[in-house]
C-alpha cells in the first residue's frame, strides 16, 4: 500500500512576517477529495541543554506572550539563513547564557506541530562549558537559572517546565547521562 | 527580582482561519523598549499514547503537508469548544484507531513553541483498550500501525518518529512502564 500523500493544487499567501509566514493550500487527498490546509512557515530552531561538570543544567527564564507567563526553558533560537546548526547552537548558548561548549552532541530533532507548522527543532546536549559571553537580542529579557539536572527532570514531571524543546531535551539528556 | 513581563500596547489582527489565527502585538518590555510579537493562536490539542495488554503501542501514519512527508505519530487532535480534555482524548482515540480506553492517565502537557504560538498539547497514556470505532474526519487519511513500545522508543531515538507530542508521549510512557 503506498504512503498517503496530498497533492497541492493551489496556494494562497496570507502573510509574510518577521518570524513566520502564513499560507493556505488547497490539496487533493489520496481518496480524490480536496481539502484546505493552513500552513505556518517558520525557520528551523536549535535548542541546547547545557550541562556543567557538576551535573547542573543552565536554563533561561523569559516572558512568553503566547503562553501569557514567564517560562523556564533550555536556551534556543532561530537558525540564521545559511548558518550551520552547530554554529547556531553555540551562538544561542553564548547569547543567552554566556557560555560556550567544547562538545555538542545531537539529542533529537522534531516538528513542533506538523499538522500546520513547518518549524523543526534540533536539540543538542552541550558539555565542556566555559565562559564566553556574546551580546544577545535587545528584544529579549532573559534570566539565567542553574539547577541539578535531576531537579529539572522533576520540574518536567510536575509540569513546571512545559515547552516541547525543554521537555524533550531534559528527558533525553537525563536518559543519556544515566546510561 | 520580579518576573520578566511584557505589556501589550496594541494588537492588530491579520488572519482569522479554520485552525489558526494570526495577530501582531506591540509590547513594552521591562527595560522600557517596545517590540513587535507575531502570535499564532491555535486551540488546545489532546494526544494519546494507546498501550495494549501486550505492551504494543498503537500509532497512526498520515501525510503532513507542513513536514512534506508522511509521519508516524501518536493519535491526537483539537479539543472541541467546551469539550473536556479526557472526552476529547477518548474521541480522538476512537476516530483515529477504533479503540476506546478504560483508563486515561495524564503524562504531560506542553506548549509546542511558546515564542510565537499558543498551542498547548495535553498528553495521556491510554490503557485497557477495547474496540469501539467512531467515524473520523473525512479530510484525513490515516493508517494505523502497531508495534512494541520499546520499538517505538527506538524509532524516537533514531529520529524516525519526529514530532513533539509523539516524542514526549513515547518517552514518558516508557519511563512510566519501566518503574
Amino acid at each position: 500500500m503506498p504512503e498517503p500523500t496530498e497533492l497541492v493544487i493551489s496556494s494562497r499567501r496570507i502573510h509574510d512576517g518577521r518570524i513566520c509566514n502564513l499560507r493556505e493550500d488547497t490539496v487533493e487527498l489520496s481518496n480524490g477529495r480536496t481539502a484546505l490546509r493552513e500552513i505556518v512557515e517558520h525557520d528551523p530552531v536549535v535548542a541546547v541543554v547545557p550541562l556543567d561538570e557538576n551535573g547542573d543544567v543552565i536554563l533561561v527564564r523569559q516572558y512568553r506572550l503566547a503562553a501569557e507567563e514567564a517560562l523556564l526553558e533550555v536556551p534556543a533560537g532561530l537558525v540564521d539563513p545559511g548558518e550551520a546548526l552547530e554554529a547556531a547552537a553555540q551562538r544561542e548558548l553564548r547569547e543567552e547564557t554566556g557560555y560556550r561548549a567544547a562538545n555538542l552532541r545531537r539529542l533529537a530533532g522534531f516538528f513542533v506541530s506538523p499538522g500546520f507548522c513547518t518549524e523543526f527543532i534540533h536539540v543538542y546536549l552541550a558539555t565542556g562549558l566555559s565562559e564566553s559571553p556574546l551580546d544577545g537580542d535587545e528584544d529579549e529579557d532573559i534570566r539565567v537559572e542553574r539547577m541539578p539536572l535531576v531537579e529539572a527532570v522533576r520540574l518536567v514531571e510536575e509540569g513546571a517546565i512545559k515547552d516541547a524543546k525543554s521537555v524533550v531535551g531534559i528527558l533525553m539528556a537525563s536518559d543519556r547521562s544515566s546510561r
